[in-house]
């Protein structure tokens, strides 16, 4: 089962529309800014949550928490605590959550290139809509 | 400017922290899940909202509505509205949103590719609560 590279000039669809939700299912969760950003650093190696908090920036306590626990249920990142005074806790990516690197460094990529781009449409749309 | 595949042996970081917010600004919009089904279906070729609608499923008149001016204020869907009665409203993708295909389309399939393996690991997880 694969989604295609688009094709415009052959009917066939990219994908079947009856995959759609299975595949909003998962892209609701690794969809979500927070989780990228937390799989991209995670990628370089283990990290320690004040790791993570500090290399996001703007992202709370709670928001990074959430994140985390959605990665570790879906087996996407491995926590470890170790049993020292105060207790240490990492974070890692599992074997799936490194086979995930690929698809959203280029994501991420794409991002980084096009950021000012799109800065430049929606100056255009935000002025367009006060002239109207 | 490019974040590379991970090497966790070279102490390189995969991007800089600095990025993080211009990356969560851009994926904030195109990670959403609406916004990939919307991109993947139209990566297929122009289609009218209610198409996009039908294909979707599970996705409301408003939040498909709020989607689509999202993709079109960052200049990667157009809006083509036609003088007819009742008016026709085709949407496609630009130059841009079709750059973003392909990225989109990985991560789709990644999606696809994991979704067992995501459900397998969520069960494990929550069983583990329960013993808790």
């Amino acid at each position: 089962m694969s989604l295609s590279i688009p094709d415009v000039t052959v009917a066939e669809p990219a994908f079947h529309s009856s995959e759609c939700p299975k595949v909003s299912q998962v892209l609701s969760r690794i969809g979500d800014k927070w989780s990228v950003l937390v799989i991209m650093i995670l990628s370089r190696g283990t990290r320690r949550f004040s790791d993570l908090k500090r290399d996001i920036g703007g992202v709370s306590q709670r928001m990074l928490t959430m994140c985390l626990r959605g990665l570790e249920r879906d087996g996407l990142v491995k926590r470890t605590v170790y049993p020292v005074v105060p207790p240490r806790v990492e974070y890692e990516l599992t074997a799936m959550g490194q086979s995930l690197c690929e698809p959203v460094l280029a994501l991420g990529n794409w991002a980084l290139d096009h950021i000012a781009e799109i800065n430049t449409a929606q100056m255009a749309y935000d002025s367009k809509d006060d002239a109207d």
